[in-house]
């Protein structure tokens, strides 16, 4: 199954998942503490009988039941060795189920396997001490065998950690191009036992191209409809709802779910109406819950699947939306050795303390984002961009900005960085274009468009506007949209050229008012060379964001620009802006001048009568 | 003669004026130190003859010989009695000499008498100690004598002080309807005697309603290129020229003037290029130099005279062109009692040292225009107020905005003021518009067109262009221009309205863009019960200033708002704005905050990890 193929299917019909394996399965015998695969393939014909139940009941996609048949799992059993055999194996099970499905009904509908793949039960670094890329490997073991052993497409599911979804994701896509599905599980807070929320979940996902993003087991479909809205709200792939009969109870000892088939299948209908359109069911269902839920939903329309993207960064745990008629943000620009003695000397020792706290102090000062520049001489950039990227995501919790020019940094930060971060930047020069521009599809990280060619800075905005247009269309190519992308307003100096300013307010307002696009400037070259830079700054700031700038990199201790910041969106009337200003303001306490002896001197004051 | 006719026929050919009479009299016998009035009406033959030889040679506007015939002036000889008597034989004269022209030529053509009038040889106050008032009182006897005498205009010419100017043509103004014109005299570094320029006597005396402004006497007219030029430019009214012929030097112990006909006519032609279309000729010009004059200039083009105004406030002595494009302009604000107990005091004992130190100050921190408002109780607000602008005038150099709702005290320091200043301000409210707005008309001020009308403040934006279009009506029925307005964007405070600063920014574009007008702000509202209201008020302005403000109230000792001021022309690329950044701009030094209490609490920090 390719993955259009796969949209295809979304966007024509609700897609039927199957349900439960485990709850059915342990009212056949399977015993907790025995293991599944083993007990499985020893008892091959109940579990074809229960996937051949759901292929009756209507089920689209079939999910192999090789949930846990990962290597580490395996080994909690002592079984690691068998598992080339057992994913080859139960994927057979699944394929024999529609082979009897077939024999029997005659019907030659479209049916499809999913390779199914869940968490190890160990962490993964930071939080725990397995290495990201150990555990891309141990995905990357069993998904090889789901391959060869013929799966359609590929479910990640049950997922509690983000990171470890990231590497699962990787996983396939480093293998192979089918297409995926990304389901997590959440607590009674919306957030997964890691601390992510479904919004940040599907931003980060479906970014990285994962081809649905959803919620499985968790609760009943009843207390999912805000988490289905929530999720359809800025998804632009379908959203998956997979929930359980019910929050289960026990009852003489036996765990009981509470949702009976019409109850279940009412609530799923629900959830279509919220925007889910690949359903199926969880921990507690059975094949009359789906076959149950096939009839409620058969008139209902398929949601619409959206194409833009959403535009927003994210961490691991949250996500911050970049409005283009929201607030203005702001990207702490000070992690960069560029003229810094001390933050040079520490990054030679590989010691990350001053990034920790450069951090640390430029979200206090109202950071929205951070800048993550470790770029000099006589250090290993990748190795230090990577840990940097760590070691400041461990410390603050917002969104990061990869600013390397340097591809094998740069995808060593994206790749272990646990949210969706932005690359600063990427230009016509060859280099960046591609290498690092397909990093951005890779990874579903945003990116600064820089008007740059390997010809140097534009000669006039004609070519400026030729440039950005390039590398749009280099970026479209690639699948990705407006919304990924934010455009650098490229400042000069005022001092060297006066239509400096103006140039740029004119990029700004073309990019958001013609192109919909988000843009950025480094503010400070503006004043390069002039006295007061800070004046001419927060003067210039304020001009950019009244035509419509997103976001400015600058040093947020400069008290004076943050001033602007929100003065700037409290006059444009920006939604909280009052409450913002009020709650972050700071008085400036300007002293008088020393010197006056300048301002004196003006040609207004008759001297002989003073 | 009425005004309309003197534009029609200015606009329909080159007037034609006469040459000297004083030059010409002396060859026929006047004497140096005697009563050139007794001269005259003992040798009557005489001036007839000369006139006659003016009309013969093609002059339009025969000047009659009163020009020192005011009670002053024939003081100096004890002829003051005589005042009257002389002004109606000298008019009689000239009549008597257009008899004699149709007499004997026949010729039927249009031939006005202008009553002359010129400067009594006492200064009038400040520079001197004659009241101004007394001043007017002396030129109205004249003119009252000049109408009955049943002249058809009037022209002031030979003047070396714009504030003599004024007097005279308030006088004619209150006595009469007919046509005015004004000519000073320039001295070699093209300014008067008193200082004033000749760009800045045309803006304040077009303003006051002068039918044509121009030059005589001073230089020959191949000095006078430039000086033409430059009042064109500036005039909406005809622009005269009536040069010596030449400058004259002794010979043998007489006074020589070195041009002759020919050379006086070719340089005329030139002028008339230049844009003069009033033409004559002064001292050592005789019937020769205007016959030839005439032949020179007969198939001209008639200069072409602008409909629109003169956007621009002057001192006595200096011009300060407002220009919609160009540099952006702040009145100094602090000359206001409200809330400053140490100005109520002074002022109550009528102490305006405060006042004056005040003015200095602002123009030291770079005000371009102070505002003068003396409004408190119990005080003599005309009294105050004139005297107020009279010591400002004579301590600074700079253009005045009279704030005052008081019609008395407005038409009190309007009277007085020596230059071209703006009203503060003209509301929709009854007294307002029909007691102060007049007065924008006879003293040629500008006006701030307040958007407020007696309902108070407009509702909406649709009632406020509403009030902005109605006051705009009335001052174009009473003859003024859009360039002699000035909007008030009418800000209230962003912290009760968030559309607050959105409203007055569009206020700015509306009057720039679709109207054409200027626009000022009192920026202090905008932050009303905010913290930090420096910040919100610096960031607004910017805003503003980047809509297309014209210009701001503002307090010019806060030096992040003068800063901004510089770094907002700066960053629109506004000429000359480079070096008025270096020169003026000031390093604040702005000092950390104390408490840092509420950015600490920044949600983006992990505290478990920080
Ligand atoms: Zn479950
Ligand atoms: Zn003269
Ligand atoms: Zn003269």
């Amino acid at each position: 199954m390719t993955k259009k193929e796969f949209r295809k299917l979304a966007e024509s019909k609700i897609i039927i998942l199957d349900g439960a394996t485990g709850s059915n399965l342990q009212k056949e015998g399977l015993q907790p503490g025995l293991c599944p695969e083993q007990w499985m393939v020893d008892n091959k014909e109940k579990v074809i009988d229960l996937q051949f139940k759901y292929l009756e009941a209507g089920t689209d996609i079939l999910f192999a039941p090789t949930f846990t048949s990962n290597r580490i799992k395996l080994s909690e059993y002592g079984k690691e060795e068998y598992m080339e055999y057992y994913n080859r194996e139960l994927v057979g099970l699944s394929k024999k189920a529609i082979e009897v499905f077939r024999q029997k009904t005659g019907n030659q509908r479209k049916i499809y396997i999913a390779g199914d793949i869940t968490m190890t039960g160990r962490m993964v670094a930071p939080h725990g001490n397995m290495p990201f890329e150990e555990l891309i490997n141990v995905y990357k073991e069993q998904i090889s065998v789901l391959l060869t052993a013929g799966v359609d497409l590929f479910v990640i599911e049950t997922m509690m950690s983000l990171q470890e979804c990231r590497a699962a994701l990787l996983a396939v896509h480093e293998l192979c191009d089918l297409p995926v599905m990304v389901s997590l599980t959440y607590q009674e807070n919306n957030r997964t036992l890691y601390g992510t929320d479904p919004v940040t979940a599907v931003t980060v996902l479906q970014a990285m191209g994962a081809d649905a993003v959803g919620v499985n087991c968790s609760v009943g479909p009843d207390k999912l409809h805000d988490m289905i809205r929530q999720m359809k709200e800025i998804a632009y792939v379908p959203v998956m709802a997979k929930p359980n009969a019910g929050i289960p109870y026990l009852k003489d000892g036996k765990t009981v779910f509470p949702m009976n088939k019409d109850e279940f299948a009412k609530e799923m209908a629900i959830l279509v109406d919220c925007g889910a359109g690949i359903i199926g069911g969880c921990c507690g269902t059975t094949p009359e819950h789906i076959g149950q839920t096939v009839k409620a939903v058969k008139d209902k329309k398929v949601p619409e699947i959206k194409i833009g993207h959403y535009r927003a960064l994210a961490t691991e745990k949250n996500t911050v939306p970049i409005d283009l008629n929201g607030r203005f943000m702001v990207v702490g620009e000070r992690i960069n050795p560029t003229g810094k003695k001390d933050l040079q000397a520490s990054l030679l020792k590989g010691d990350l303390s001053i990034v920790v706290g450069m951090a640390v102090e430029q979200i206090s000062r109202g950071a929205d984002f951070l800048d993550i520049n470790v770029g000099m001489g006589g250090i290993d950039e990748k190795e230090i961009m990577a840990k940097a990227v760590e070691e400041v995501t461990k410390a603050v919790d917002v969104p990061l900005l990869i600013d390397t020019s340097n591809p094998e940094a740069m995808e060593a930060a994206l790749r272990i960085y646990p949210g969706r971060a932005m690359i600063n930047s990427v230009s016509l020069e060859k280099e960046k274009i591609d290498k690092i521009l397909p990093l951005a599809k890779k990874y579903g990280a945003m990116f600064i468009l820089l008007p740059l060619s390997d010809a140097g800075l534009p000669k006039d905005k004609e070519e400026k506007k030729r440039i950005i247009h390039e590398i749009l269309d280099r970026a479209y190519e690639l699948g990705l949209t407006r919304e990924d992308i934010i455009v650098d307003g490229l400042v000069n100096t005022v001092g060297a050229n006066p239509r400096a300013a103006l140039d740029a307010l004119e990029t700004i307002r073309y990019c958001k008012n013609e192109l919909g696009i988000g843009t950025i400037i480094g503010l400070s070259n503006i004043s390069f060379g002039l006295p007061a830079r800070g004046n001419i700054n927060s003067t210039f700031l304020a001009f950019a964001i009244q035509a419509g700038l997103t976001m400015a990199i600058a040093n947020p201790s400069q008290e004076l620009l943050m001033n602007t910041v929100l003065a700037a969106d409290l006059l444009l009337g920006k939604e909280g802006a009052a409450q913002r200003y009020i709650e972050n303001v700071r008085e400036l306490n300007i002293q008088q001048a020393v010197s006056e002896s300048k301002a004196s001197d003006k040609s207004g004051i008759k001297k002989d009568n003073v």
